[in-house]
């Protein structure tokens, strides 16, 4: 197969050359920025792709579950933060096989989490590096900063762990109403991790690195004078989502899929071979509106079951049994993860494909 | 590991008990009902679960796509009806090849679409069985019954095609609000279709196969004079929504998550490591409420991210770091999609595990 004409469908496809331009763009922006630069590759789970990220000047990656951790690690990837609270003995054990090869650290948001890893570690006369993970507003996981120093306190004095810094996720951008609101939200992730750092410091607490990271807050959030790391995900390929929060127009959007109508029922509806199998059921952000665009079209794919999306077909549009369309997924961190292999285009060409290694591991 | 408490989190559990119950008592309803039982594997995706359904007396399988009834044919499975508007040429050719080896029919719902499958079909100087979906008021796929005759008739001249019957699905009641309009949709899928059989017997259309199917409608539908074939999938391992529909009982329920709590920033949240990865987002049926029940608590998963199922704590219950709990997730069939291998147990022993072979076969 060498055109995307000739495969078979539902097919995810990654153009190279926007895929290039945004992997650089986003290095350019931590370059100027003058903070390091981790992507997280849960978006894409493909070492192929995190090796590009490298060359382009990525100090490392960010992952969130330890199997991936061990499919990078096995990819020949040094340099892994898994930026999620990793807790149990069980998660000890393989994280301290995994730390012979490589420069690892994990999250941590409790003394409890983070003494079922360092007991391991202890046992083995080893230290585990961590982050603390602080709460800069999207209430998800992570201390309040005001519990920071008491938390960070207590983790330095844990048997097998090392506070290497802290960290957080600006999730609530992916609800901001505008851009504005999305900046604001950045800025203040940026200084409450920064205020934060400055704070355990004084308090004699070792604080080397703070790291902040989403896509939509990437670029104001890594400019606050204190932040030493930026994690953004899905910047390589963007999304439906990162369109309508204005992190990106719509020609930065890597990652597609091409789909067939397999029925046109009624004037108003018309049926797509991708149903939540293919483009997962994740909402439209920051508001619900519908399950995929499709390029070139007004309509949309309203709703989802598992092999079908359900267009709406609007007025003086038609849409054709057998037809072939291309859909802008609402997430494409979830569409990497369905599948086990993504192909490779620039344009209309097939260049190949990768496999997406790390894609199921959620152990 | 030979005890569920040995397992690494998350892992996704078939307690066999529970299913070999469900499978037994849907074969016994369909014996009952004197009607042939084709259930929708796409639920599992587990030749070796396909084949207990066989054993328990199912005279086929369904499926939804052409890669699926690949995995399941190379399995040794030798009757699949692709309860789908399989659609375009390249499809074609596969299920020529396919054709050799097994008993098979797919669904169609236009011309266009069918027509597409028998030029190739009738250059191989063969015929593919097709089912012509009828729409019963799911407003899916399917051509509304006044426009059935019409259809079958075309699908009758059309070089390739040999038209087996005719099928539906009343996928609208899953948005059902009480157990008695499940019955009356159900009742409805079971007439519409008889009657739409008997006005195309009476135009002189061949229709051998009146299928129905879903695991809400089966019981009534099956039952419905004139119907000989019942195809639900769902009912193999039940979920959150059966529970919600009043389809099943929670000990009906065969799949569950085991999760680890991960993080509790607060007194009303604990995390838990199952995301939108582990459990999908799809929603709970019929209405919204969450995306998991807890087993053994009120507190439900109230949100998730790719990593993180966020519980909202009620009053009086608590979470511990560390504490495992069993999630139900709101949509079995989707889960298994995202899982290579699910655990086998008996209560808490552990069993075994099964390959979901034909997890991620979208084309």
């Amino acid at each position: 197969v060498t055109a995307l004409d000739e495969l078979d469908t539902p097919s995810v496809i990654v153009d190279l050359d926007v895929l290039e331009r945004n992997i650089s763009r986003m290095a350019d922006r931590a370059r100027a920025a003058g903070v390091r630069l981790r992507p997280h590759a849960k978006t894409h789970k493909v070492p192929e792709l995190g090796r590009l990220q490298l060359a382009a000047g990525a100090t490392g990656i960010s992952l969130a579950k330890t199997g991936e951790a061990e499919v990078f690690a096995e990819a020949g990837f040094d340099d892994i933060f898994l930026a999620y609270p990793i807790v149990g003995a069980g998660k000890g054990r393989r994280l301290l096989a995994l730390s012979d090869r490589l420069r690892l650290a994990v999250g941590v948001d409790s003394i409890e989490g983070a003494a079922s890893l360092g007991s391991v570690f202890h046992a083995a006369r080893r230290r585990i590096d961590v982050l603390l993970k602080v709460d800069c507003g999207y209430h998800r996981v992570g201390v309040a900063p005001e519990r920071a120093v008491e938390t960070a306190r207590r983790l330095t004095d844990l048997p097998g762990i090392a506070l290497r810094g802290i960290f957080t996720h600006a999730g609530h951008a992916y609800l901001a109403a505008s851009p504005a609101d999305i900046a604001a939200i950045a800025k203040q992730e940026g200084e409450i991790l920064a205020a934060t750092a400055d704070l355990l410091r004084s308090e004699g607490l070792p604080v080397g690195e703070v790291s902040v990271g989403s896509t939509p807050t990437a670029r104001v959030a890594m400019s606050v004078a204190g932040v030493t790391e930026c994690r953004p995900g899905n910047y390589v390929y963007h999304d439906g989502s990162q369109v309508s929060l204005g992190t990106c127009e719509i020609e930065d959007c890597a990652m597609t899929v091409i789909a067939t109508v397999v029925s046109v029922p009624a004037a108003d509806r018309a049926v797509l071979d991708c149903g939540s199998k293919t483009l997962s059921s994740d909402p439209l952000r920051p508001r619900p509106g519908g399950h995929g665009g499709i390029l070139g079209r007004t309509s949309r794919i309203e709703s989802l079951s598992e092999e079908h999306g359900v267009v709406r077909v609007e007025p003086g549009e038609t849409f054709r049994v057998g037809e072939r369309v291309r859909v802008l997924p609402n997430h494409a961190c979830v569409v990497s993860n369905l599948h086990d292999r993504i192909i490779l285009a620039r344009g209309d060409r097939v260049e190949g494909d990768w496999t997406v290694a790390a894609r199921g591991r959620v152990r």
